[in-house]
């Protein structure tokens, strides 16, 4: 094993243009947040209520507010404590110290395949026939990429994804491990009790700046394309049915389920393991509570839960009544014992 | 990049076996949805109730049904045009262009494995010993079968697939990529708080017609077989457990789990995100809601709904009232305080 | 095809130290469950509440308890007939006939790479760079391990599993196929609408006797590790957020989903589909039933169900009254027609 990555203190602050007061010559050996942070490494205090647990941090450096209180251990000055941390601990990260950039000899890749610049293609990947390639794209070992698939630049593949024919990536996007793009949605004519299938001839277009979670599965289109928008954050385990289209900056958690053919607004908050029916729409702006149901098409900016989905708030009310059920069914039954002998 | 697929009318109009009015030399490059589909492209008309739909479209051609109106526009006129449009929508797809007949040089194929006629294995597929593959199948990179696994004529095995040893495939399966076929069922025995494996030494048999969709898990049976019957299709990312046996022409929609040992029967229609519990026997033409979840048996020919699942009818009743609780408590207290006058 | 493999059975009494009375040279080839086993094969009889299921078993064999009853079939008495007869069912087992120690040649194995004695690592697997690999470790086709990942002695890494980098993986540990360690946790910072990566820094502690079902996904923490401790086992298709910690001897059912920071005890006991929201923590001891929602944390040792999760008795007293708001809701409405002729 090699010594871990090390870097002085003084060369951090230069790295995330922070004011350093203290020993910069400090050695750090990783990053680590404030409650677990040991000897060596370096943490942030991102505002003055963690001032209390700063006190008790082992950590021998601290990435702090522009008006942190004096005080005789290292601290980096900067305006976005939060921001300035990740940046100092990407220095300790290890990822991809062993792509290199160019096709490795035990990759495949197809004919009238181009690829641009600065591209890595790890060993044991497979990239099909007629595919188009930007620049600085990294792909990692276990990926199967099949014919006329495009990528965009700067886009990361990792391990073991699985991308269909004539799907379209697009640039700045991010595929975690396991996840398949433009399996065959799932569409069948019933014919007298038998199911015969109905080809799924499109494609998936998944736009700039997207991230899709490890094991996603995201259905080609019967004909034309199922798309997810621009900005648009998808979590683990989400499946995504054909011809689904979802808007711009959505973020799903993980789990979730859409059915085919439904439309996603911009903007729309999802919880984990929402299920959504096919054939609606939900508008910009809605947000949808964990594992709710929505069985209809939902206008803009409301927040829904519950099964079946409906209005949050009206939701909270009627669980608070079932939270009552027992006593309101025995004060009904007392009552009607009471009207019986009025009536009686 | 090759250029795209392009065919003329009048062939297009033979091989689907219609009736062409208009331009036979028409070049046609893609087929899409009404309205989505471009100039040069072929649509379908599947009744009168989209004929005006059909008025805007910019479609160069349409497949109709057979007593569409008469029109200057190309039309083919068939019986099924909606089949019949999948069949013209076919000659532009660009599946398995790369994947040739034959063991590819990278791919690794095991002792005493048997291989019929006309088998496509990919690059950097792997095989194991003993496996006994039948006619015309196609086995895409980055699937690995483990030993002893036999395959029927005509199955397809999409990207990264695992089939674990000694499971058996159909003919005409159609396996999408990341599912896992044959992993160890979820069986332990408490030993004093320690969780002992329990060996899962069975297998899984996947029977004839079955289509099982991306990232789904199929476990081996702790002794015998997880069986999924003929012509049944899974959608994605579903869970089946150990033991468990499901029917013909069953069909299961995203996200639904199927706990161990439970026995689902014929012509089953699950909807989403389903889950059933273990040891239990769902009956023949049962329909199970989205998201419902089953805790015991469920005779022939009902439908269920709802958490826990219970009779669809009945419990949307009892979902109606669960929207009125708040009003219905309310009322419940004001009736309270009218009687406690009464008789106080 | 090789013959499938047999054992007399006297042979298969001395392997599992039981008392044989019957043929010692009659053949078996197989074992199956007592309802299932054929002509030829070994079954099991737990106890005396199996004897009429036993007296219509077509197998040749059995493997019972200590006192049951004389008999002319072939029994095999043992103190546990379950354990016995899994011991005996293993024979016939197929797994890992064609895994072979050593490094197939087209395995990769990146620089700096320590494996320890015995270690089998298939055809077609990567592992990555600074990895630390101990003894009698199984590693089959399709694996990718990055770089600086460890792995304890005697652990397997089933088919097309990934394991993103710096995880580190105990011993005795079981990881099935298709499952994704270490991907990026979900984070992202919204800066007036569009998200921003949070990087995701940390890794993945999986304790020693851990089993990870197919197709799970567990995200690499933010920044420390994401932890499942010694001896918890997960079922297939679960969710585990990033900086989720779970304790020891815990069971997870599939299609569990884990939100992230959030912290589960010891000896807890999930059902299927449950899901748990973030930052919260579940107490030792606790059972949740399936399809439940917890949305705050949890005492130890109380048992929840429902959505949102509440206790399990009370919730069951709730859906008791739900079952009947049809009629409660009629009664309060005829309560408040004859008050209202009362009043009125």
């Amino acid at each position: 094993m090699k010594p871990a990555k090390q870097k002085k203190l003084g060369e951090i602050a230069r790295i995330i243009e922070g004011k350093l007061s203290g020993d910069a010559a400090c050695m750090i050996v990783g990053a680590a947040r404030l409650d677990e942070a040991q000897v060596n490494e370096i943490t942030f205090v991102a505002s003055s209520q963690f001032l209390k647990k700063w006190e008790q941090s082992k950590a021998s450096a601290f990435v702090v507010y522009a008006d942190f209180p004096d005080t005789n251990r290292n601290v980096i000055r900067v305006a976005q404590p939060m921001q300035a941390f990740y940046k100092a601990a990407m220095l300790f990260s290890a990822e991809h110290r062993s792509l290199k950039p160019g096709v490795h000899p035990t990759a495949i890749v197809g004919e009238d395949t181009q690829i641009g610049q600065n591209v890595s293609i790890a060993p044991l990947a497979f990239i099909g026939n007629e595919c188009r390639l930007g620049n600085n794209i990294r792909i990692y070992s276990g990926v199967v990429i099949a014919d006329g698939v495009t990528i965009g630049d700067n886009s990361i593949i990792y391990q073991n994804v699985s991308i269909r024919e004539d799907c379209r990536i697009g640039s700045n996007v991010i595929i975690h491990c396991g996840v398949v793009i433009g399996s065959d949605g799932f569409g069948f004519e019933n014919v007298a009790g038998v199911y015969k299938k109905i080809p799924q001839l499109g494609n998936v277009v998944i736009e700039d700046d997207v991230e899709i979670g490890a094991n996603c599965t995201i259905d080609r289109a019967v004909v034309g394309s199922t798309r997810i928008g621009k900005g648009t954050k998808l979590d683990n385990l989400i499946q995504v049915g054909h011809n689904v289209v979802i808007g711009e900056n959505t973020v799903i958690a993980a789990q979730t389920g859409i059915a085919g053919s439904t439309k996603i607004g911009n903007a729309v908050i999802m919880g984990g393991q929402v299920g959504i029916t096919g054939h609606i729409e939900i508008g910009d702006h809605v947000i949808l509570g964990a594992q709710c149901g929505v069985t209809k098409s939902v206008p803009p900016k409301v927040m829904l839960s519950g099964y079946p989905a409906r209005n949050h708030a009206r939701a909270k009310r009627e669980e608070a009544v079932i939270r009552k059920l027992p006593e309101l069914h025995k004060a009904v039954k007392d009552m009607q014992k009471r009207i019986e002998k009025l009536f009686g």
